[in-house]
């Protein structure tokens, strides 16, 4: 079987589960190789004080069939960082699947690869995709030729067992799922949609002031190639 | 509001979701003090080319409030450490909750901290806890007394909403659900019980011969205090 070659971008305060919860079900896709892609080899931080070791450099890294982008804190610096979109810009440009997880969807926009896109997030950050062209939908896994993005957070966990429905057909997805027994029991509530109402009140209430600079920092990023 | 101090075991080739998940979400647990704990401070490798970097080491943990135990396809080794099984049972003398994802519960019970207790367990794996003096549960989540111990792999996600839930109740605990947007799409079949009987065959074969080392491997531990 052919490789498929699968990079993961890492950056500091990324939230952890967007990443490790796709990178074990895609570790388990037939043929699959997995680098995980940062600026250099120094273990990134993320939100969980769990520090990730990276395998490549965005200098030295392969050509990815697949590139997955993460979300969390440290979405913002990412969308101000040119050299990280460049190279995203670049691997996209012969990526047969370009990815995110969560608000990761916010730097692929930042990179003006979602123009035009239907596009998952995570639903608090959603209506920043707007601003640079895509259209957010609240679903787990959104799919929009071969831009796949995920909603948030443990959404990766479902994507990733979607893209191996996709390129290797129900039976081994479910295979996996067997191997990693995946057959969870939510406490119900997990969307806006489904919570009730004074859990997500509550909940925004919280959020608001600790997503205020973070949002500030999304709505001055440029639209690319403006 | 009291820190309450948890410690994850760290051991090369874990299954890494097995620790992340639920580190991801007891993390958001208010609270919430985490540490992983590894031999030394060296990045631990897990099952998915992704290292994982200790915050501290057997010698100079903390005492904790519960202690993690995942699993993987490293747990033989770990069962057969008598540094580490002595490090987990003096933890378990003052630990509020003694856990485990998947089949890290062999390593609870080489330790002798599972004996007399109803375990989880990942299901090709569980079987092998009768002989330490415990009897293996088809669920989820198993909870005993003080002991906590998840099934498969991302039932370690479960888990961690499950102890949220004791602890601080449903409304804590249906708020980082919703934080994480944990509304999972699963495509079925994620049990023996669940799965199409071709598919779990088939599963069974593959992993026979992957599984025969570990498994004369995990036979040969001698129950502990014998």
């Amino acid at each position: 079987m052919d490789n498929f070659r699968i990079g993961f971008l890492l950056f500091p305060n990324l939230t952890q589960l967007d990443l490790t919860g796709p990178a074990q079900v895609l570790s388990r896709m037939p043929g699959a190789v997995v680098d995980y892609v940062g600026q250099d080899l120094a273990p990134v931080m993320s939100d969980c004080r769990l520090a990730l070791v990276p395998t490549r450099t965005l200098a030295d890294a392969d050509r990815y069939d697949m590139i997955v982008v993460p979300g969390g804190y440290g979405v913002p610096a990412v969308m101000a960082d040119r050299h990280m979109l460049g190279w995203l810009r670049d691997q996209a440009e012969t990526a047969k699947l370009v990815t995110s997880v969560c608000n990761g969807s916010l730097i692929l926009a930042a990179a003006g690869l979602l123009k035009g896109y239907r596009a998952g997030c995570h639903w608090a950050w959603g209506q920043e995709l707007a601003r640079f062209g895509a259209t957010f939908v609240a679903e787990r896994t959104v799919v929009d030729r071969n831009r796949i993005t995920a909603g948030g957070v443990t959404s990766g966990i479902d994507f990733a067992f979607r893209v191996i429905e996709q390129l290797h057909g129900r039976d081994v997805a479910e295979t996996i799922q067997l191997t990693l027994e995946y057959d969870p029991v939510p406490l119900g509530g997990g969307t806006p949609a489904t919570a009730r109402p004074e859990i997500l009140a509550s909940l925004r209430a919280n959020l608001a002031p600790r997503m205020a600079e973070p949002l500030a920092a999304i709505r001055a990023v440029p639209p690319f190639g403006e």
